[in-house]
């Protein structure tokens, strides 16, 4: 495995890997196993497969959540050669934005004003959207590949890539869960033991949706108040349970399609995220 | 040649010329000697041509400027075809923003909120970059050709390309310029016979300052009292005329150092822009 911290020996690196495929796993760091599982799917499908390790500062709209995030490069660099990648781009700040840097990809409408703009705010999604702009294009791999937790991401950044024409095909995994259902995330080591413990009422609170769901439920309102209890009876601070539209992020008025249960909550100082996907009413299209 | 007008034929048709280098020529159509000569240089430094035609409505402020913009495909396709070209890419606005589109690629700073700015709004760089991305991504060529003549869009074009990793050098070609010294441009045919030849005060003022400076007389208001007069005098109505760093696009104190000089001037109802580069102190740096 190599590491590279510039784009310049990024590319120089890639230049042999063109002649096959090249798949692209970007993350911030602070591996688990969701983003192993992304390299192995990533393993599977490309001769190539490059990992990023960068925390991008301009996604951060909290200085506290920025100065939290987890970082243990060396780990990092271990569990990325274990899980079989060949190319790891590590770059620092200056290497991303350097003097006079004054360019923003923005994807606007519907899928960056909700959900997580709402309590990150819309910048949120302009840092993202940019750093994975720039991301895709110092790689230029053939799949890049995101997972299922961060479900609003995803939605944004399958559209700067079709808006853009950026030629790369963007698969979304499957959120990778703890035993007790909990989504990995590199915020979860952040919390507490009864915090941790409280934590898996979350995906609970989403399985209590689905259950209900497929038993015929299909308001939004009735199934938000089964899963907002549960939040609420571990402590947990809900910031939004949303049940929305996968590809615009609008809410749907009755489960009666297909909808995402998208919740954000605080379980202590911690902020995460969730989902689930109801495919109610999908064989009907 | 070959004429495509989907992003998905375009990218087809240029496969195979991928083993060798792609020149690219971005144009809105009505082609002149200026475009031909940028098809040349694409022409002498790689094995396939790329021309695309596409008159982009976002990077227009004004809908009667959009409205007159001229337009002869016919003509067009032609020219280029002359001029060497192997593949035109002309698409509808359908295929380059498609319903749902959401994405803005925005340069900040100062160099998009000075000149055309002023004239033309800030709107007018958000849709050049966006549209100029979109393009250089579905392309993806080796190098890119724009003219002098817009000098503060090939500014731009440079910033976002270094911002976002796209990867393309970008190539800045003299300005093609008529017998009487001005500048080609689309837009020249919307002009009347005496307005065409009152409109060669413009490169006039661009070479009395230039003469002016090489006297060694370094304030920029004495040389722009100067032009102006020349502009005055032809019944020309100047809306812009700068003395900026020709990177920055910032004000320069004196002509000491390289500074750019463009002007914006309306002529009937024909907005021109011209510009100069000073190349005063440039042996000192």
């Amino acid at each position: 495995m190599r590491t590279v911290r510039t784009i310049r020996e990024l590319r120089e690196a890639l230049r042999p890997a063109r002649a096959g495929t090249i798949g692209f796993v970007p993350t911030m760091g602070a591996l688990h196993e969701g983003h192993l599982s992304l390299v192995r799917a990533a393993r599977r499908a490309n001769d190539t497969v490059v990992l990023s390790i960068f925390v991008n500062p301009t996604q951060f709209t909290e200085a506290a959540d920025l100065e939290a995030y987890p970082r243990d490069q060396a780990r990092d660099l271990r569990l990325a050669e274990e899980a079989g990648v060949d190319v790891v781009f590590a770059p620092d700040a200056e290497e991303m934005y350097p003097a006079g840097f004054a360019t923003v990809v923005s994807v606007g409408g519907s899928i960056t004003e909700t959900l997580e703009a709402e309590g990150r705010g819309r910048g949120h999604f302009d840092g993202m959207a940019t750093v994975v702009a720039k991301l895709l294009l110092a790689v230029l791999p053939d799949k890049a590949y995101f997972g299922a937790k961060d479900a609003q991401q995803a939605v944004v950044v399958r559209r700067l890539v079709a808006d853009l024409n950026i030629p790369v095909a963007i698969d979304v995994c499957e959120t990778s869960r703890e035993a007790d259902g909990l989504a990995r995330s590199s915020r979860n080591v952040r919390l507490g033991p009864d915090e941790r413990r409280r934590a898996a009422a979350i995906p609970q609170a989403l399985r209590l949706v689905e259950r209900l769901a497929r038993e015929g439920e299909t308001r939004p309102a009735e199934l938000r108040t089964a899963a907002s209890r549960i939040l609420r009876e571990n402590g947990i601070e809900e910031e939004y349970l949303a049940f929305v539209d996968p590809d615009t992020l609008e809410r749907v008025p009755a489960v009666d399609r297909p909808t995402l249960v998208a919740v954000a909550a605080r379980v202590g100082g911690v902020r995460l995220i969730d989902n689930v996907r109801l495919a109610q009413g999908e064989a009907d299209r």
